[in-house]
């Protein structure tokens, strides 16, 4: 739904429009931006009060900066509502996250302002630096390259990577610490701690304070105080202030802390910034949902709110007449509990997606065995080999595509140790809104390649509780189970435990001349097409594989010595993923079968919700169905006939 | 070959043995056990330098704590050598990295002192702070935790990742710091800059000794003077010394930097480290190579220099009459550079590998087009999608297991973007006498799901170079090259260029019944199998595909509609790989053939020479030819009889 603007920002199409208008106006302008963001995200949905915390960051960028000839990369991007409002997409901003509407972060494509596309987290600085560094072989000495990143990202380690390097490069870059103390949800680590001391003057400014004073008292005493109380100033200027600073030791110049909501301020601070050579990083303290006062009061809940009415504040919810299936992700938090309570050595780890995960369940009830590590899901998994070599059971749940960011660690460090560690891949498959970045499309061919690893997924909640169950029981090794953002289809979900052998899959239904192959929740649609079927005649058979690795033997030898045609569906790559491992025991076997795979096609696949993009992709309830017809299977006569 | 161990050093079997001598013998047995060391690695080869250069901190670990009951992590494992001879394998030492041999890597399944199994390097602290937290949590109050760590692998994001989460946890874990400035190559970064400023005392020291000198002139000024000068020791200590150093800022206490290599004040220092709670970090200044004059001289060679005559230092090389086939590293090293002279476009990025990768002739030739970006995976991959969105052509060469280090990066800032970023895989394939750790063994898997990609890999040097030409000659987005370590098989290599169309494969030879298909060098040993059975009457066809994404499917269809028996070949998991790329294309296409795949089996394949390993996993020549007598291709009777 289309909203108006204010009438400042009414006037703003483009960066060059901003700077037409006095500093004086800035305030105003970015008063009318936080307030559009709050008109249309209460309407449209989306992520809300990260971008909220960077109104007045985001308008004195684009009022300094000569963008996009200066370069602008937002790190994750969840932020940069403001950046897409005054770049442009204005009036397309009410299609944010929807199925062929703009994209809710950053992407090159959509527009020459988002310099780099994101998704994930930390890359800002490494993009940033190929860019200062590009335009230093041009000669383009003018050019300015700015990354904006959050404290949290700035834990991960990409971002320490990037800093290490830049600092030793004498390129054109700006790092601005968008300090809100909270990613998702609150931040965590050491060096959140260290940037709030330096914030909050615990330390650093107090000392300076001090020595302030005390040399202003010390040179009242005589002159030889003063000359000494000199030597100890130029000592503390020359060398102590420059080392004092976690971001200096890294050879950067650091300034700040100053008030990210002090838009004339900001635009001094930048202008001064501009004219200095070398990496610079600007520390901004900002608050998360600044100026929705229910954001700022509770910005884990307001991160992205859903609908919600913007004067009382009410988060709209869809309200059902009888008991709806609860979310995977709730289904992973209470099970995990009760799997602890009984087996002590299960312990919970995720990195900086207790609320996502519903891992945070855990860290309420037994906050001495459940980890929030941070952005970092490379330590996530090493720390969770670590625990395992002492005998420990770990659950780490790290979102699928995520995990791509710690895959060595999971062949190094887990797979080839052979140590018990449970992966539980949430968002798995296509993700919906979050878009191409957040799809977890990949996971089933990259892990199945690994030796040693048990990869599973369950059909629904009662088959995630227990591949959880099983996971926990024995010796297994690594142990993978992914499941999907969103609704299960079981209204009573919390059924007792019972162990799954491991790489034993399910007979669905017996069927006649085709059977389809499913693993994991897209079995569902599967079943809804064999309805589908049934009603005109056609009868196949449909088995949940369970395990993609290792593959049911017994089972697939049962399939291909009954059916000559197999549909195998996946919400997943189609390159590589459970229809390849199926291929590879048909040929290792010796089978032959007309086999048709459904699955994510080659193509980067855009956002929307979960059911369009089933269909987009070809392998919702509909295209199973037609699959199954194309491959033509009549009507069973003697059915019909009875 | 086996040498006599000296006097003490003989007497100790394990550290047990070690604690009954006094502190006084401590030195004397740190100097039979790098004489050890010297002696066997200069006949039976292997890493040389880097344990030469941890020959007392491994005496004064072992003399200091109760292992294996305290835990010790060795990063990355080159520098281990010491350790593992005064942990039950003095004996056995000659046979490391051999086949059947003990490994070059610390190894859970090879002795229970070594903690965890290593080899990429920076997992160290998180392994130890999950072995530290689980003490933590059953209450083993007592128990010591240590991580060894290289300056060069503490610029890795993960090891900044586990620092950052160390740092809030109150366990038991002593981080040691080797600070000897290398890696294989020099360390590069700014936290390298950093370590040497505080070690040299430059700035921190200086200050330090400055604050000291005034406030004791200033206490005899007066009385006032000296309640000021306490006022400004309490504010110093208080809070300065702590805010001024990098890891004092993440929460670690931080000791030294001492020196390495004073065994018995290394033995004190420890035993102190260990009463204090916490996370502690140790700051040991070493030299790589000490006590081998040459290898201290040039360290990089020293890192692993084979064979070794241990008096005159001179390294032994194998003299061949005839010219030899170059590595193909020399071949990437050299044509990236004549590629560089004729595109200007073109950048060079190495993560910490630019001996290993030949990268460093082109960072000598052009310094300012190629970057060692240290060990930072992640960041290489990002930083080169960055300079590729400005219109350049990045080479990112990434050793193959290395390279999953960074495939997120890959997936979301490159491929997503469809950016002209070449990823040159080097080590590709099983990798040698590094082992499992090493092994590149899916990369054609992980790579070949992800969209946008082109995975290929050249059966020889000028295709190799072929190959590198074509990647930078227009607009083909990520661009995979794949290639192993060693030797080619052209000595005439340095060919003219020729652009091969995308996707395109080449018929070796033609044949009868029996097709075998290949990627990559392990080509060569199917050419060598026809060769035998063509001696014996039988004449497969052969086919180089090159390409494992784009596939050639005019080739393929060829192939599929001319043979009904079909052997695939790679140096690669067979889980996914390319043989699974050719059955996909077979289901899509409703080709029926047998098809065998030959290829890394789904186990961890250990350590030993090249030959060794592709007989044991079924693919070298003579596997290739059992595998096609085995699928019944009879002698071909018109042959015969001619």
């Amino acid at each position: 739904m289309q909203v108006p603007a204010g009438t400042l920002l009414q006037q703003i199409d483009h960066p060059s429009d901003l700077k037409r208008f006095s500093e004086d106006d800035l305030e105003q302008i970015s008063q009318e931006l936080r307030q559009y963001i709050i008109d249309v995200v209460s309407v449209n949905g989306g992520h809300f009060a990260a971008s909220l915390g960077v109104v007045e960051l985001t308008v004195a960028l684009h009022y300094v900066l000569n963008t996009p000839y200066d370069q602008l990369v937002w790190d994750v991007g969840h932020q940069a509502y403001g950046h897409k409002i005054l770049t442009g997409r204005r009036d397309t901003f009410h299609t944010n996250r929807i199925h062929g509407g703009i994209s809710g972060f950053p992407k090159r494509s959509e527009s020459i302002y988002d310099t780099f596309g994101v998704g994930h987290s930390s890359t800002s600085i490494s993009a940033a630096l190929g860019m200062a560094v590009a335009s230093q072989y041009k000669g383009e000495t003018d050019r300015q390259h700015v990354a904006v990143i959050g404290d949290g990202s700035m834990g991960a380690g990409m971002a320490f990577e990037a800093l290490n390097h830049a600092g030793i490069e004498n390129s054109n870059l700006i790092v601005i610490l968008n300090d809100n103390k909270i990613s998702i949800d609150p931040n965590v680590g050491a060096l959140k701690e260290y940037l709030a001391d330096i914030t909050t003057s615990k330390s650093y400014n107090r000392f300076r304070d001090d020595i302030a004073y005390v040399l202003n008292k010390l040179s009242s005493v005589g002159p030889d105080a003063f000359n000494i109380a000199k030597k100890i100033e130029k000592s503390i200027k020359g060398t102590l202030l420059k080392q004092s600073n976690f971001f200096e030791a890294l050879k950067f110049r650091y300034f700040g802390p100053i008030d990210g909501h002090d838009v004339k301020h900001l635009v001094k601070v930048l202008n001064d910034l501009k004219d200095i050579p070398g990496p610079k990083l600007l520390h901004c303290v900002t608050v998360k949902g600044k100026g929705y006062a229910l954001a700022e009061k509770d910005q884990t809940k307001w991160h992205a709110p859903g609908l919600f009415d913007k004067i009382t504040g009410e988060i709209k919810k869809v309200v059902y007449e009888k008991p709806q299936p609860p979310k995977y992700q709730d289904v992973f938090g209470h099970t995990i509990i009760e799997l602890a309570e009984q087996n002590s050595k299960i312990m919970g780890i995720t990195p900086a997606m207790p609320s996502g995960s519903s891992l945070n369940l855990m860290m309420k009830a037994m906050p001495n065995r459940a980890f929030d590590v941070g952005i970092a899901e490379q330590h996530a998994v090493t720390f969770s080999a670590g625990l395992a070599t002492q005998g420990l059971m770990p659950f780490c749940n790290i979102y699928s595509s995520f995990m791509q960011r710690a895959y060595d660690q999971v062949i190094h460090d887990v797979a080839i140790q052979k140590l018990n560690v449970v992966f539980c891949l949430d968002r798995a498959g296509l993700a919906g809104a979050d878009g191409g970045t957040h799809h977890g499309a990949y996971d089933l061919a990259y892990m199945r390649c690994i030796p040693n690893m048990v990869v599973s997924s369950p059909m629904n909640e009662e088959e995630l509780r227990n591949l959880m169950y099983t996971a926990q029981l024995d010796d297994a090794g690594p142990f993978v189970i992914r499941y999907p953002r969103g609704n299960g289809v079981m209204v009573d979900w919390k059924r007792p435990f019972k162990a799954i052998p491991v790489g034993k899959g399910r007979k669905i239904c017996d069927g006649e001349e085709l059977a389809i192959l499913t693993i994991g929740p897209i079995g569902n649609e599967a079943v809804k097409a064999i309805s589908q079927l049934n009603a005109e005649g056609i009868y196949p058979a449909h088995f949940d594989l369970r395990f993609v690795k290792p593959l049911d033997e017994a089972l697939l030898h049962e399939v291909f010595n009954k059916y000559k045609k197999v549909i195998t569906v996946e919400d997943g790559c189609i390159e590589g993923g459970m229809g390849s491992a199926v291929l590879e025991f048909m040929a290792d076997n010796n089978y032959q079968a007309q086999v048709a795979r459904l699955g994510i096609p080659n193509t980067v696949v855009e956002h929307g919700e979960q059911p369009e993009l089933w269909a987009e992709c070809g392998y919702d309830a509909a295209s199973i169905a037609t699959k199954v017809r194309a491959m033509e299977v009549k009507p069973n006569a003697h059915i019909i006939a009875s």
